[in-house]
């Protein structure tokens, strides 16, 4: 069994619902669901806005009414068939009369898993779409964390053209642009967690907010974290009520992700300093890595990358790039170039 | 008085004439020619083949024959007014019977100029026309060179994504991939000069000739420059007759450069050492930097850039990007990242 046409479409649409801006990031994937008659044309829309919200599905019903008797539902993930704070999707399908569902992404949720088998159980005909790829992307870092049980980690450097992030004698303002540093931002508002070793809060004291491009902090902030074993000074900016902050008390990558995980959370933006970043590549836990490049050369000067332990060439960390952009200065100042890659 | 349709038509056209492929690169600037009659209709065409080949001018009077009188000469160069290996394309024109000449960039060698004021003196209507920076960058190096007595210098790099040129161990095959060294054979063979210091020939041992996509030695090759004091072992591959090599008996940059200018080099192709890319970086003559980034990550090893005394970040040397390039890998190579660059 195949899509048709105002199936194809109406999957787009749905792609374009999940990812709503204004919608918060939460534990939750992101999901859109389009209501079709059976002429093709649309009677319903619903999407997923976060968690203790209805899902993507129920809110298109809810709109619907009776007129989702002998609907399609297009989904862009496999309804689900858990109870939580809202019932399953599949039952919620089958009761409103439902017909046909359409969904691109199998849920991978061990416990939700099982909406389609339960809906063609109840004589709803059930058709995976095309565009998965597209649908996954959205919940990258969801699947991530469901399939590896741990958050995924992005980890962001800001380096001159030959490996430095500081001058001889310790300056470091600014190495990375207006441009970049606003990018950063933009970076830091897509993650739900930005981890910082308890070496940075000592010495920079950040604040660790998302602030937008009129530099006002956001309505949404990801939790901070801070990694080690020593008391955070008092009065540090991170400690502040401007966002909710945690102190991972160790020195184990793997246990800080692992007390993320509890938290729920997805996606980790790892912004240093050298001893952390360092810790993070060694125990191979570094899943992407964002690094913004300046067109400056200082000749010497701390290096942006702390000593690995390797000796060798055939040794060297590869990456695997999936982004360049060009992140174009103003007002004289320096025109940056970003690298997104992955593990390979 | 300004130009025509038919004429900015022309003058496309001779900007392509200009850059035609195989035209071999040589101390002369590049220039196309068009003639047109006075219905706007091509008559003929010319451009310059290389030093003691007929200018563009005197190749598209030599194709109209008669039929040049009254017509309009479009050229990309003013043309010039000197008496070298060729008479001068003012008087050829003239005595051809030319009316009007419509050209771009103006001739800024001192021995050609006046062209234009000798082409009015005779009655010939004399336009500038629009596409003077079009025309300006076909002939950069020409102009540069030309202004300041010196050839242009390209210094290129590879480096990691943390600055490093090698492993601790010394071991550095390869930073940059097969993509990234096929396009350092193209850069290669846009300048008219390589040069090392004698350092990298007695480690080395390079060739240092441009060779094509399938790793064959291309037609004309650059001439090849070593500077140093000491004398070079003998049997060393640069002094293979595969291309001309000149030994620069010099540590000054700015002698070297002035020993290259004589023999009419406009750009030459700065390719390190170390030692050597820091003298030029010190002596701020570095007027472009193209650097290949892998994506990659040592964490220790050499630098790419050696310590240039820079000790403190507001004296960083800044450079302005001009281009970044994705260089894809293949078979399982990295994607590197190819970032151009001027002097600000
Ligand atoms: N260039 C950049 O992008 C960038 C970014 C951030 C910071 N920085 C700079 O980095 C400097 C701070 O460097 P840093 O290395 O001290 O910062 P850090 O990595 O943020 O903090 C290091 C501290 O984290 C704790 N820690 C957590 N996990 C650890 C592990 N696996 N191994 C060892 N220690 C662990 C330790 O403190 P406990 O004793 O509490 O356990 C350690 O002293 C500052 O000067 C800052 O400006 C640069
Ligand atoms: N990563 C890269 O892109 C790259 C590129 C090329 C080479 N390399 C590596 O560089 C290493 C060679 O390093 P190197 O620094 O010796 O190479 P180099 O810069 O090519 O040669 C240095 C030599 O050049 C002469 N020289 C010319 N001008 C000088 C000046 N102003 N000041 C001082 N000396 C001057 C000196 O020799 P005299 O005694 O003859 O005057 C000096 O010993 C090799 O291992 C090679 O693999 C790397």
């Amino acid at each position: 069994m195949t899509t048709n046409d105002a199936e194809r479409r109406a999957m787009r649409r749905a792609l374009e619902l999940a990812v709503t801006p204004g919608v918060p990031l939460g534990p939750n994937p992101r999901v859109g669901c389009v209501l079709l008659a059976p002429d093709g044309s649309t009677i319903a829309e619903g999407f997923h806005r976060g968690a203790g919200t209805p899902h993507a599905e129920a809110a298109a019903l809810a709109e619907a009414g009776a007129a989702a008797r002998g609907a399609t539902a297009v989904v862009t993930l496999e309804p689900c068939n858990h109870t939580g704070r809202t019932g399953p999707c599949s039952e919620a399908l089958i009761a409103a009369g439902v017909r046909r569902v359409v969904f691109a992404q199998p849920d991978s949720n061990p416990i939700a898993v099982g909406g389609a088998r339960r809906l063609r159980e109840a004589g709803v005909e059930v058709v995976g779409a095309e565009m998965i790829e597209e649908a996954q992307a959205i919940n990258r870092t969801w699947t991530f964390a469901l399939m590896r049980r741990r958050p995924f980690v992005t980890w962001k450097f800001a380096t001159t053209l030959d490996g430095r992030s500081a001058a001889a004698d310790g300056t470091s303002r600014w190495v990375s642009s207006t441009a970049s540093r606003r990018d950063t931002h933009r970076l830091r508002a897509q993650c739900d967690t930005m981890l910082v070793g308890s070496g940075t809060v000592v010495v920079d004291d950040p604040e660790l907010t998302v602030r937008d491009d009129a530099d006002e902090p956001v309505a949404v902030q990801p939790l901070r974290a801070v990694m080690g074993l020593r008391d955070l000074p008092a009065g540090r900016r991170i400690l502040n009520d401007r966002a909710e902050t945690v102190h991972l008390r160790t020195r184990d990558p793997r246990e800080a992700l692992a007390m993320l995980h509890e938290r729920q959370r997805q996606h980790v933006f790892l912004e240093g300093g050298p001893t952390l970043a360092r810790a993070f590549l060694e125990a191979d836990l570094v899943d992407e890595v964002v690094a913004y490049v300046a067109p400056m050369l200082l000749g010497s000067g701390a290096s942006a990358v702390a000593d690995l332990g390797i000796t060798t060439m055939t040794d060297a960390l590869h990456l695997h790039v999936t982004d360049v952009t060009v992140l174009q200065g103003h007002d004289g100042e320096d025109t940056n170039v970003r690298l997104t890659m992955r593990r390979t």
